[in-house]
């Protein structure tokens, strides 16, 4: 394998459809959205995108049974509306920057083939912990962006980059005559945040009008603070001992100055 | 050189082979097996494999002659059952991520264009010291993993990623209708570990039905065990004299506070 | 996207343009350089240059409008004389060695076409901090040098290298049969610094008898010795504590020993 | 410039020419090397080569002119025997390994157009100083090795690597059906080491039968020596010093404790 290349798993005609893209990035946000999504809604697999700028190893699942790094498209034929959705997740982002720009205009090329005249690209967006994150929205043009501004989306107070496929995919769409957004979930980061992913599908859900019930994630959400809880008790935890050790020196060392 | 390229050395025809790939990686186990396999069966050298993702030197020998680095196929025509066998290995593995895809592609091409059917990989699995190590088997299909089982294999108890070619076989070989078997000798890692190759040969033996004697590689065993324990020895040592200076350096600071 | 590409904005007959290339780097000197010039003479956008090579990141601006990074050249059609001029800035350089001669080749592939015989490139040049920085010039042949020469730019004292595009792009020119003069603002090159780009411009404007008013640069040079003339301050500031820290230290090691 | 390529400055007859390669590298023995060669032959520039894979910067001369990093060929026209010699160096290596093999098999190609059927590569082999550097030959058949043997080379001791150009050169020449031995002078290697150049031309030319005077080399070994004499005092003073200073603070700490 010297390219990336799509591998299409069925043939599907697909109704005016809206691709929504999540990689692995800050705080998992992409990636969690996209699964919640597709599992909601019952998505299925359409293709597989493979490339040699992910990483040089396998995954192995629990039953012993090996498959390279990838990403998947899911689709979900949308009785209700008139826009069919695509979906787009994977296991890791590109290992070099050559890799990144061919990934995401590979994504694009898919896309087109398939007639996709919209994307929505989510992401993490960094920021000090808060107890509602707010979403940052950034589009290929005016309108859109002020679809995402009605469905309770921020426009950035200051102009910082988006890195990564999220961003890239926005850039790069102009070549291709698509409009793309791009719904960044604030997060702190450095643990997969499920509250992040919910900020970004309510926006989602508005945006798309979409009839999805976000309760399940509240759980992920609930075993998420846990997790974290767990963490800053730790953390506090040696933070005092840190203290405490501290105090000790101090007593030894002005005891012999 | 632009481009990995294989070069054959001599025309034979093969009777079903099966290729069994062993890079050297952890443990150099994989490495260890292959060229015990090919001096016990006294295979015969096939073809090279070079690559411009090789390291950027050439092997001098104690004769003065030089050469590139490479892998080398090696054959045995196996005049006892229906599978002549291929192996594989190598000076050493790709330097790069998109190397390390070029290479493994490569060797699946020249296994193919020798109507191959079925791959072996063997490789390391890092563990503590154990006094016999365990094989771990992951496969691309349920029928191939049951005969590693069967042959006392196991499966790994979490999902672990396997890194290099001898993941990367298993996972490119569905483009290729291969089906392909990845044997993993439980290993430390850090020292050439004959002990894990020979846990992997005993499995490979039964799997493949091979008339192999695998006492030879007993010597190897205790060699490399003089060393481990030479190693281990200077180690305990070096604690034991550190330990003495803590305690010195205790006295003074117990004397100073 | 896999290789640097432009793409032109607008068709314009140009008469024996001259291209000026000013990339980011030491100081900014190059950036700054184009972007005033571009901005006084009212230059208009003529095309983008786009690669693979750039950081895999996009700009938003403050109306959460997206794009790709990019260089743009800019194009001046001079009235007065018989040379029009073409510009050249971008967000970044390259990030790989290969990026670099690709995209200097690309500038110059643009130039040929638009049949420039002449290009100026602009950069930085690391010395210590100077009243009235000097310009250092390096040509492809000695009548272009003397030019710049008579236009009070100097000879390096020392063999410097001239890294990056400014000097790769004189490099490859001579396989285009293209001439190329290199000017270099003297910076100490940690901050953005138009005082170094108002000295290059100086022996631009001789050298290409511009009719170009420089007053409103000198606005920016205030503005950044201000900036200036605050982080020495903190620096002071901060030399003074460390200088008081140590002194306190050094009480309690002689009250010891 | 995306690739490797040869710029051929003029058209000569050469009479079963021998390429002699020596590129910058440990000690500079083989830049060294042939510098002194062609300058004692009055060697002519015969061509250029160019790469993507050279550092990003360009050179400047005193009288400030510009040139790209590059490899030249020179040859010598032999009247008193019969292979005429072709001499190359550089100002640098290969930054990357795919680089490193593309450049040395562009190399090989210009040799084999110029029908050379004999490569001598030299470099630098890292050991202790020594009054009198030995040469380690090493070949890509035994009777080439003999010959250096003969002129008073030696094998290895151990099997090392031959690291670079000079190695790479050997190690694909077999492709190419061109003979080819390297000769690496000992040394240090963090200085430029004329002396080990010397010890290398010694051998060449009683390989090569070459009447060439080494006595210009020795001012060069003289000069490169006073330098090490200075540096080497340089640091006995540092080392003294340091001394003096950790007694100063034992004084200290056996005061405390």
């Amino acid at each position: 394998m010297k390219e990336t290349f799509v591998k299409e798993l069925v043939k599907v005609d697909l109704n005016n459809p809206i691709l929504v893209v999540g990689f692995p990035g800050l705080g998992l946000v992409g990636k969690i959205a996209i699964r919640y999504l597709a599992r909601q809604l019952k998505a299925e697999r359409l293709a597989y995108l493979y490339s040699p700028h992910f990483p040089y190893f396998v995954h192995v699942n629990k039953k012993g049974s090996v498959r390279l790094l990838r990403g998947t498209f899911y689709f979900w034929k949308n009785k209700n509306a008139k826009n069919d959705l695509v979906f787009f997740t994977g296991d890791s982002q590109a290992q070099t920057i050559e890799g990144q720009y061919e990934i995401s205009g590979c994504i694009l090329d898919f896309a087109k083939e398939h007639d996709v005249k919209l994307i929505v690209t989510i992401g993490g967006y960094r920021t000090e912990a808060k107890d509602k994150p707010k979403v940052i929205a950034a589009a290929t043009n005016s309108e859109l962006l002020d679809r995402a501004l009605e469905a309770k989306a921020m426009i950035s107070a200051i102009e910082s980059p988006i890195v990564g496929t999220a961003g890239l995919i926005l850039g790069l769409s102009r070549f291709k005559k698509v409009n793309a957004v791009c719904l960044l979930g604030e997060t702190r980061g450095y643990l997969p945040d499920p509250r992040a992913a919910k900020s970004v599908l309510e926006v989602l859900r508005t945006m798309l009008n979409l009839d999805i019930d976000l309760t399940s994630l509240e759980e992920e959400v609930a075993k998420a603070e846990k997790i974290v809880t767990r963490l800053q008790k730790i953390e506090e935890k040696r933070t005092l001992q840190a203290e405490e050790m501290r105090k000790e020196e101090d007593k030894k060392v002005s005891y012999i100055s």
